[in-house]
């Protein structure tokens, strides 16, 4: 008989767990795996609130098995690690993203993008290695292969910085590869949410020059005034946009909303890139003559990121002083959260204190 | 009043045109301007007959201005070159592909790539930049720019070879634009039609490992005995589609009818490139999430290509035997040969002999 999650393992570990399609989150009772030679144990101090955790925890994608504990945002400090790490001590500041794991040995881990390689293993939700299911960083203690673990910069907030590990890399990584880091480069961030408000801080960094394109007016404001934006544009005022057509060197695409590629297409240079790192759950249609063809446009996708990169990410932000806007909560207040999430109310991503909150 | 096309000009020139969406092409008399001091005035020897010929005939795509004589697949001789020409002298055989003009001084065109140009200028059925319209290559004289005319290099069939000018620059730009050109790589070509058939060979001199996709198996020994294809996969048969998942460097996309792009792009590696040269009426539907998120995956287009590229390629054509199969008719068989490329019999290429076939 499959032993339950609170026996499996032979650390206790506690957390937040949804356990049907309302995504309702509470308390649940499991267990950690006992430090292994390269493993790393952490005390979770703060877990962000993606938005896929919302989906994960309603089953949106059909892929949940209940119990879910949601969370790849996750800091903290080594409590304990195993014989052979060679990277941490106890009490180091870490963080764990998306991954707890990859095969090692596959082009893509090779090459340092363990967040393609097709074996990889999600934080959360997904078969770990040994057979057993993985839980996420709504909970007390995490037990993690030092491969997946980041070093966490001294100077670096760790309740702010946690969206960095996802949100953060899901936007540095397709600006670096395509090669949109370059000063002066004129760069469209697509929706401003949780990956779009850091995406433009790091475009910003880069030194480019960055337009902010949103569905809502409202936005404008803060974009330029909060955020650093240097122009705004309406995706809905038709004239708007082709005012400011054939401008951008590269875009990010952070909706992931069903919405139109065209007008975005039209908004770049010719040999320029759009960027997509939403996840709309239906496909887009792409027009391909004229709109794709004529100019020699690119449509391209990125996940995450490696942990070579994450790690650079995580140092890059440390030293521009790049952090996400959050709103920090206690965990009994996550249901409320994942509501006002829904509502896209929040200033740019909800981040829980788990230190403060979690009952044993 | 406007001059009517045979007194526009004081060249006097004929060749075959359209009159209405009918398409039918018959006898026309019209002029070419006077050899201009940077012009070079050609012979016209050969020229090709590609697809969006028929769908310009025909007003396929609502932009035609009747009526239009098509033809930029286009190879003669220098009969008289203006007092400013360097590059050309009379006798030179040469080659004129679908640009006649463009603006020379956008970023696009001080980058070598006036086929991206906002103010290029087609070889026929365009605006010229002295306001007449321009005539392609179905006819027996062509007056031209000298930057849009390609040496044609003496080894170098001018029958056979016309279709580089269009089918195969087509193919070979993005072949090298996009890094597809390396060694080793695996590379689809989609389609095996007036495009697919160069890209295959433009691929395999690249040194390639090349896989031919298509929708219909009987393709499959020409595409390996006669052209060289290394594989073939039949679209249709989803196993063998299945089979082929996560092998290819980068893709060729010929087809211009409507078609699913997810087959395709599972077939890619990581970070693979899925390049569209077809130009199909209606958008295509792309999947983003997993299809081309996971894997960090490139839809990209591709345009002809400038005429510096266009330069190279006929070199490199010229320096590795690569030539389009084509079948040479006389000008009175055109309509014949358009009702017959509607059904794609033709392998793989009509050419037009324009020297025995123009009547005067």
């Amino acid at each position: 008989m499959e032993k339950s999650p609170e026996f499996e393992h032979p650390v206790k570990a506690f957390g937040w767990a949804a356990r049907d399609t309302t995504g309702i989150l509470s308390p649940f009772k499991f267990s950690r795996r006992a430090t292994g030679e390269h493993d790393v144990q952490l005390k979770v101090l703060y877990c962000g609130i993606c938005h896929s955790d919302l989906h994960n925890a309603k089953n949106d994608w059909g892929l949940t098995q209940y119990p879910v504990v949601p969370g790849h945002e996750i800091v903290g400090v080594v409590t304990e690690v195993g014989n052979k790490v060679v990277k941490f001590n106890v009490g180091d500041k870490v963080g764990v993203g998306c991954l707890v794991g990859s095969c090692r040995e596959c082009d893509s881990c090779t090459k340092n993008l363990e967040n393609y390689c097709t074996k990889q293993v999600l934080t959360y939700g997904a078969e770990d290695i040994d057979g057993t299911t993985t839980y996420g960083g709504y909970s007390d203690i995490m037990v993690v292969n030092e491969h997946f673990v980041i070093r966490w910069p001294e100077n670096l907030p760790q309740d702010a910085g946690a969206p960095l590990l996802c949100a953060g890399i899901t936007t540095y990584s397709p600006l670096r590869h395509y090669g949109l880091d370059k000063p002066g480069l004129h760069i469209g961030i697509v929706g401003l949410g949780g990956l779009g408000h850091v995406g433009v801080k790091f475009a910003k960094a880069f030194g480019a020059e960055v337009t902010v394109i949103s569905t809502s007016m409202n936005k404008k404001k803060e974009a330029i005034e909060l955020l650093g934006a240097d122009s705004f544009l309406v995706s809905r005022n038709e004239e708007e946009m082709r005012g400011a057509g054939g401008t951008l060197d590269g875009i990010i695409d952070t909706v992931s909303a069903v919405h139109s590629l065209s007008p975005l297409l039209s908004l770049l240079k010719p040999d320029g890139k759009l960027i997509m790192v939403g996840a709309p759950d239906k496909p887009l249609e792409l027009p391909i003559f004229p709109d794709l063809i004529t100019g020699r446009k690119v449509v391209a996708g990125s996940l995450i990121g490696g942990l070579k990169e994450t790690q650079e990410m995580i140092d890059f932000a440390a030293e521009h002083n790049i952090l996400p806007d959050v709103e920090i909560i206690p965990m009994d207040y996550v249901n409320t959260a994942m509501e006002r999430l829904v509502k896209s109310d929040v200033k740019y991503r909800f981040v829980i204190d788990i230190n403060c909150a979690v009952q044993k």
